[in-house]
């Protein structure tokens, strides 16, 4: 019911994963009569989903403090819930974001050893693959060098069962890349996640800057929710300037309009290639189950691009695999001695 | 003797700007012998410069707190000492930025009223004149209230005086635009960058996002240094990374490289548009004198931009009104109550 195309595109996008995933099954959460008539006209979800009848809706400008004392009978509550209960391997939302995940903190709870769950996604990047993980880009405005530490854990996972790179390599985002740049929990973190790089299975490349983060030196990039959320938008918005300022170049001559015409195919690959849409999806990584949360200005497409994702974890047993991880990554911390061979940064 | 291109680019920097400004002198100061050789080749620079010869460097990788202690004899202490000495109007350096602030402080130390300076740099963005104030990209990496106020003024008068914006409008960057959104300073800062506006000549937006950076929605951005100096690296990496993703793009077949071909002059015009090296140049707000620090790659077209942009600071006394601006909306901001009315997040 959330997101700012309300259940139309919800619909249309569940239509289009439908098409493409034949084995899966839906279950859609809000008024089943908007729903029902949506769905009707998706040859794709003939007796394919089924509909969990609610009548409240969590507003976008809802406080998640509000919410989460009054969020029973919302459509999120329910959706969360058949993940809490099993129904359901994956939740996906459009909805507003504080609100889902203080709904999911309180129905799924933080996984063993997570303080602060955080909000991960895939950022464009010059690697092979296409992109790059960061997190938290918004879970939550603090994190100390413990919450880092996890969030290195917890993204290494992700790399590795998302976007299948077997051994991840970790920036920590930073003003500089010298050791001694930055704030005290940064340094603290620098060590403890360089310090458990072998034993988790992951390269640690130390810190890195802005300008690394869409680049082929690093697979995760691990901030607090505050600077990450702050770069994520930052990062959208620069898109938005360059492509507002070449679509008014290509306007401004019959040569440069001819130009765009024989350039078009090279435009559309591109736009392809960066398309938002294409990796719509924030995953919260650190409670018991996944919920993805789609951009509340989601379209069909960016919808079915988050189910899509929803559906590689969820065959992957992503969140078994997660928890497991943090666990013995948290052991780990504690059994290895600080090893400055280990850390780059330290040498 | 700063920089990656070392004395070449910043004389070919200082040639050009001779060129397009007759009536200015220039003081240049490093290695005597390598300057005159290099200006010897520029007609433009005939008579217009002096050398102030020194034989210590500033390295890129210098901690400022070394150069505190041991900067003196350094080309970098000579060229600020030079604003010091009322020799120079405006000190501009290519070279480490930490080592230059740290320098700048204890040579022209804090203007009244300060307590942390800032960077602030020009971004591209979707206003009329094609560039927002953005500050503090990396002065220093903690900002309180108090900091955060005063770089609404300095950035107030920096925009009126670097951009001619009469009445500048400030956004305060946060993740999310409602006022309960952020820390707790940032709280405090909006409500008294609020209160301030009337009294100051500018407009108060009130909390931004990152997407905002880049828009037409505000002239000036505050910010504390490490958030910001994370923003402007990943709005510059964004732009590598869609440029580079140009390029792929239209290698792609014949026809796009004809299209390429006949687009040349939107490309062309769109580079120029989106070029950073035509906004190089963070200049240093809250010292008593104006230091800009240009990009530590910068060509000479770089340099070129940023001693352009230190003449018409100069020019138009820049360093005195800020002065002005700064004690009388300190005092401002003690004289006046708390005026909800005045406040667009507090209706």
């Amino acid at each position: 019911m959330g997101g700012d195309h309300g259940v139309c595109a919800v619909v249309d996008g569940v239509a289009r994963a439908a098409h493409k995933n034949p084995g899966i099954r839906f279950l859609i959460h809000g008024d089943s009569v908007e729903i029902a008539q949506q769905a009707a006209k998706h040859k794709s979800l003939q007796d394919r989903f089924e509909i969990r009848a609610t009548d409240k809706v969590v507003g976008m400008e809802d406080k998640p403090s509000h919410v989460m004392r009054h969020g029973k009978g919302t459509s999120m509550y329910s959706t969360v819930d058949a993940v809490r209960n099993g129904d359901a391997a994956v939740a996906v939302s459009c909805g507003n974001t504080g609100a889902l995940m203080a709904l999911s903190m309180i129905r799924l709870r933080k996984a063993l050893g997570v303080n602060r769950p955080a909000i991960a996604v895939l950022w464009p990047s010059l690697n092979e693959n296409g992109f790059n993980v960061m997190l938290d880009v918004g879970a939550d405005i603090r994190a100390d060098e413990h919450d880092l530490f996890k969030y290195a854990l917890m993204g290494a996972s992700y790399a590795r069962n998302g976007l299948n790179i077997p051994t991840p390599r970790i920036g920590l985002l930073n003003v500089g890349t010298e050791e001694h740049k930055g704030r005290p929990e940064l340094h603290e973190a620098n060590r403890m996640i360089g310090n458990a790089a072998r034993a988790n299975g992951y390269e640690y490349v130390g810190f890195i800057e802005g300008g690394d983060i869409p680049s082929a030196r690093v697979d995760v990039i691990v901030t607090d929710g505050f600077t990450g959320n702050v770069a994520l938008k930052t990062g959208e918005g620069t898109a938005n300037l360059i492509a507002h300022r070449m679509r008014d170049s290509f306007k401004n001559s019959i040569f440069s309009r001819l130009g765009a015409l024989f350039a078009y195919t090279s435009l559309k690959r591109l736009r392809y290639r960066i398309d938002p849409r294409r990796v719509n999806g924030g995953v919260f990584l650190g409670l018991n189950g996944t919920v993805i949360k789609s951009h509340g200005a989601a379209d069909a497409t960016g919808v079915a691009a988050a189910i899509q994702l929803a559906i590689q974890l969820a065959k992957l047993g992503f969140t078994e695999k997660l928890a497991a991880r943090i666990a013995s990554g948290s052991l780990n911390s504690q059994d290895i001695p600080d090893d400055p061979t280990e850390t780059p940064q330290n040498k």
